[in-house]
């Protein structure tokens, strides 16, 4: 692990001071910012996000604001996935393409009203892709990043934070749905959203200057449960099957390749970016898959930086896109972007920190 | 200073391990890669560049290749700088913008043949701008990343250490031209170029499987001149007046505020994206415009990761992008986009890691 040396090009997150006081140790970055990765204590960040209640800064999650009239007739035409049924006050979950068929982000697309919408975006620029579209098209939309920044709390025991924080309608929003909400002047857009599959909440912050505020709000009301401070899960994302755009994929990553097949709906208008393109890679069948691996060695292994190579019969035949200690599982679990002539229960072998490993082939998820 | 932890999100550079060899303490993130930022002995690394002569893993200035038919027509596209006359082995810097004349992203182009062009860039992904316009307007191009990763050989030494390596034909090469090459084996291209003002050269190594062995061959070709690992170096790139794309420029620049105005070409073909905004600006006159600050202090001030406000009795007329001390002017020295009713001369006061400091704002560059 190397010092990260500050720079003007990686903009803080309304909640660093707060990160700082809780005791942050590590950081990756993302969207060109700054995202926790660890408080130092690993088992017990682990262990309060699947029994109990965590808070996290997730403010990389940075929105791309479509408004105008025409926004949404830009959503739909940067999503392969029929919006047309989308309410106000809904959110879907959108691979997004370019015209190749080629995955280029997974975000939360959230409906505020008829001529406003949010993509909730993983790591990559997606305000210069939509702004290309929508300027070359002659849309009436203009696309912009608004002052929003969520904070997620996620766990079995983060409904009952959020309902005691906001009130008890909360238990009644469903999965991707969200309100707009006043916190005792702290604007707030609620959903019930996060990137774990424990459950819970994020609160998108519509003020950065009251993140620090915030914060401490939802530590206090989650005292009762116990909650403390963590970040998307790198054990429990694996275990869970959560997908990485951009650490699982890479730049021929087509949504059937990543079991994302299931979000694209090939009735959608021809004019939606890249849908030619998806309806002939569904007709031909993709050409890789993703599976699990589950590593025969017991002691953690170092993945690093990199995706490692995966054989079989001495023959590359994939990769192994991560690779982490699982904690429920007590062995070391992966994804295998792999050929389709793989399958389920194939021995395989993947370098893995310069080690040859061995290991089996599973389905997604392992809990 | 925090640690970052490893994701296949950040892509390791073909030099990784050359720099761990050499003593890397720190890095930043630049493109999804990362960058070497410190090897531990800032003064000696600073006067080796002034004095004498650097290495640096710059494979962070990852290319955008259009490939095609169509090629030079989204170059030109693209650019609003007139390209018409640019050579096979010439490099141009380009100021890209988007369809409102707000930057993107300062690549150098470089013309590799009339259906092969380059664009070296700055921290922004560009792969997707561009064939977002190529797809949009149904050109016959590809654009793809090669497997290209350039390498800088920095400082007054650098003309010897780089003829000595590949010979004499390069004390031949003009600014930002260039000439492929083949050094036993490692196809590179050898440009004359860098982000400093002491002078070097770029090798864009061509098979990221030889970064080790290139970076060896290089350190071994400069011994007689005292070459050293270093990195783009904060206090020269200041002193020097280089701007850093996303560093100093933010959501609403326009080439004029940061002294790009002489790279824009008015002229170029109407259907070149954003010349119809940089037209109007240009005409109205820009709003902002860059010049240097020299605050008083005369201790080193600690600027962080965000802009720092800039007030003139008492009202913000703009930011601090950058502030560093100068090892050559004693000074803390920064840059300001700032309000066109500032000017050189005036006094203006600027909040630094949360202290008040005063200053003079001056000419750019400082040295």
């Amino acid at each position: 692990m190397f010092g990260i040396t500050p720079s003007a090009r990686l903009r803080p997150s309304p909640y660093y001071e707060a990160t700082l006081a809780e005791g942050v140790c590590a950081f990756t970055t993302y969207n060109h910012m700054l995202m926790p990765t660890s408080y130092g204590n690993p088992l017990e960040e682990y262990w309060r996000l699947i029994n109990g209640v965590s808070q996290w800064d997730v403010a990389v999650e940075r929105q791309v604001q479509l408004r105008g009239p025409d926004a949404g007739r830009l959503a739909q035409i940067l999503a392969p996935r029929d919006l047309s049924s989308c309410k106000v006050g809904q959110g879907k979950y959108v691979p997004l393409v370019n015209h190749q068929g080629v995955l280029i982000n997974d975000p939360i697309c959230l409906k505020l009203a008829d001529d406003l919408y949010w993509l909730s975006i993983a790591d990559s620029n997606i305000w210069f892709w939509a702004s290309a579209i929508a300027a070359e098209r002659g849309l009436r939309v203009d696309v912009s990043e608004p002052d929003v920044s969520p904070l997620a709390i996620q766990g079995p025991k983060a409904e009952d934070v959020v309902a005691h924080l906001c009130g008890d309608w909360v238990r009644g929003l469903k999965y991707f749905w969200f309100r707009e909400f006043d916190l005792g002047g702290i604007p707030l857009v609620v959903a019930r959203s996060g990137w774990s599959k424990q459950g819970g909440f994020e609160l998108y912050l519509r003020d950065g200057s009251q993140g620090t505020k915030l914060w401490n709000l939802v530590k206090e009301a989650g005292q009762p449960w116990g909650i403390g401070p963590g970040n998307p899960n790198w054990s429990e994302r694996v275990e869970s099957g959560l997908i990485s755009f951009g650490g699982d994929t890479d730049g021929q990553t087509n949504p059937y390749e990543v079991r994302m097949g299931k979000y694209v709906d090939l009735h959608v208008p021809d004019d939606t970016v890249g849908i030619q393109a998806l309806r002939r890679i569904s007709a031909a069948g993709p050409k890789r898959h993703s599976l699990g691996i589950i590593l025969d060695a017991g002691d953690p292994v170092s993945p690093g930086f990199s995706w490692n190579p995966i054989y079989k019969d001495g023959v590359k035949v994939g990769d192994l896109t991560n690779c982490v200690f699982s904690i429920r599982v007590q062995k070391n679990l992966g994804f295998a972007l792999i050929s389709r002539d793989c399958v389920v229960g194939d021995r395989v072998q993947a370098m893995v920190g310069g080690v040859m490993q061995s290991g089996v082939l599973t389905e997604l998820p392992f809990v």
